[in-house]
């Protein structure tokens, strides 16, 4: 894994792709997908997440706050649908679903192997998390698999069904 | 336009596609392109915003508390583009880019009919605005068009370079 600068950080977050979101309470490491998220500042990076209180991985988002979102390319996809399809409370889903937990520079959860993207976060507001389990985190290091060229992301539209990303566009404009 | 069941606003907005952000102040209409948006709630739809306090619309989104979310499909990216690229400041946007504002039914701020999608809405939570400019919206009404047919959404890697939906993939998920 390669660093990427944390100014990149939005360029990968605001497309919207289905993201990975690891933690770690009391040494052991569960993983969950995860599409409520947004960019909320660009640098040093902000995003906002959902995270239901009905998730294993909740309480240790709010009891450690810490976590690592990971971006799946398309080639993922059956394994993101599979840990989705289960709960850390019964199994231990880097095992099950055979995925490869890598430590972390700057957090406890680990980051996942497969993934072309990796992002080392932790909880900087917690005041929305009691409404409406609104967390917000900032990344505080950046990783990227050089390995992995021109990564397709998916986003998903309910129920397993996902767009795929299809055609790059490049329109001129001022806004970053 | 047609209704849109509320059940089903999260299954266009989650994928993570750019919107525009209609808002209305003293009677003026506006837009603004947006992409850092994500679902907070299913039903009722709750949605989560940054608008910039250096974007014009910030104002009449805190004063009003009311916009419209719409989903722009590729043929508008062009347009798209020229929205970000100026101020409602200087302009009427509507009629710079020839965009057609359309009367909503429950707030102020219009619809845009060249839109797939309009989602009507209100301010609910203004908590993270002051130190992250991040709205959380309710929506209270939905349309899309039903002339648009498998409409290809855009998704922002930054500086105009957009993910155009592609390929639809459907894997068997228990999630919504």
């Amino acid at each position: 894994m390669k660093d990427l600068p944390l100014s990149k950080v939005y360029q990968l977050l605001e497309p919207g792709p289905v993201v990975l979101l690891t933690t770690a309470n009391k040494g052991r490491a569960n993983v969950m997908t995860m599409s409520w998220h947004m960019m909320v500042e660009f640098e040093p990076p902000l995003v906002a997440c959902v995270v239901s209180n009905a998730d294993h991985s909740f309480a240790a988002l709010r009891t450690t706050k810490e976590c690592v979102i990971a971006i799946p390319a398309l080639e993922l996809a059956p394994k993101v649908v599979a840990i989705g399809n289960c709960s850390g409370r019964n199994v231990d889903k880097f095992e099950r679903i055979r995925l490869t937990p890598v430590p972390a520079q700057r957090v406890s959860p680990p980051l996942v192997a497969e993934c072309f993207a990796n992002f080392e976060c932790k909880v900087v507001d917690t005041r929305l998390v009691n409404k409406f389990n609104l967390f917000v985190l900032e990344v505080v290091k950046a990783w990227t698999d050089p390995a992995q060229k021109h990564p397709k992301t998916i986003h998903h539209h309910g129920y397993g069904k996902f767009a795929v990303d299809g055609e790059m566009i490049k329109l001129k404009s001022r806004m970053p």
